[in-house]
């Protein structure tokens, strides 16, 4: 069994979704950052960075293990059950690249478009336009990927499962703010259809019910 | 024959490090960013992202293998070689977390503050403390870690290749501006002398040479 420490944001749907997808049981204990309480000190034992999400692993191998940061309890679950993640060769280093490019790039930067688009106190035109810049290059970047390969990696993969809730959240966003990326964010669409018709990761996305 | 493409920045700087640890051979394909030249066609075709630092492995498993994203390229290395990254069990998962809380947290929100202190056309209070803010939260977590364990993942591993060249980089930026974060940061300052002194890490900080 596996505790699911998590809310309802992009990097917490990253591990309901890979876990509805690799179907392993799991329980879900909302934590609900609007109230604070990723400062409780029991949280934060699990999660020194406190952020969600995180797990326990209750059947680890030799004994429970607690992990922190989506992209790394990615990484173990599809080790763990050897899904969505090549044990080597090119498809590995590949799925590898892009899980990397949303975990440094995706979240961080969309996430600063949003908190200065929908959240900081003043409207800041200079830092507005940097991170909708930023966007729009890397939503271009995706796009360009999406037309060389059905998937981030290849074939379907973690790299899918950790992009998909932040794109599905921020392309209305950008485009939004830059009508005219809608020309050219074609495969970008087909993609986010395609993961999106998935039935894990419908049931992901809805997780958790609050 | 590893080729890499790399430029005087901590995320080619980790690379550079790892190379030098693990004793593989390689090439340095200075990629000056200060000139554009990561915009040329025939590094787009190695980094689609038009980021340093992307490498080519020659002997690639099944052929050459061309990758990007310094995050990436770290566990391929590790992977490759057995070293710095522990093929299993809780070493290995404490390793990516704390590698992913560099790649998404540590490295992006640094180089933040670095932008908006020393490069923005502007002076803009709220985000300069947005960032510095941040970056103190960070380095606390950091020190919090480095009170427990030698290093990030326990043994020496490559989150602490990854988080070496930038927390070295930021450490004074951050102090200068919050100069009470001095006092809770000698478990940082510990483990920065430790890497620092590692003859492979001296190595790598001096490449590429220009």
């Amino acid at each position: 069994m596996i505790d699911l420490y998590t809310w309802t944001t992009p990097n917490g749907r990253k591990v309901s979704i890979m876990l509805e997808e690799v179907g392993l049981p799991y329980e879900v204990h909302p934590i609900n950052i609007g109230k604070g309480e990723q400062f409780a000190p029991a949280f934060l034992k699990i999660s020194p960075n406190n952020r969600i999400p995180a797990i326990v692993d209750r059947d680890g191998d030799g004994g429970p293990v607690s992990l922190f940061e989506s992209g790394a309890i990615l990484i173990y679950l599809a080790e763990k059950t050897g899904k969505f993640l090549a044990p080597k060769g090119e498809q590995r280093a590949k799925a590898l690249e892009w899980l990397m490019w949303q975990m440094g790039g995706i979240g961080p930067m969309l996430g600063q478009a949003n908190h200065f688009i929908n959240a900081a106190p003043e409207k800041i035109p200079y830092a507005i336009d940097r991170y909708v810049n930023e966007g729009v290059r890397l939503l271009k970047v995706l796009d360009k990927r999406l037309g060389e390969a059905a998937f981030m990696g290849g074939d379907y993969s973690i790299a899918d499962i950790a992009t998909y809730p932040w794109v599905s959240a921020a392309l209305p966003m950008i485009e939004k703010s830059k009508p005219e990326l809608g020309g050219e964010t074609a495969n970008v669409k087909r993609w986010l259809e395609a993961v999106g018709a998935r039935p894990a990761v419908q049931r992901g996305m809805a997780i958790p019910k609050v």
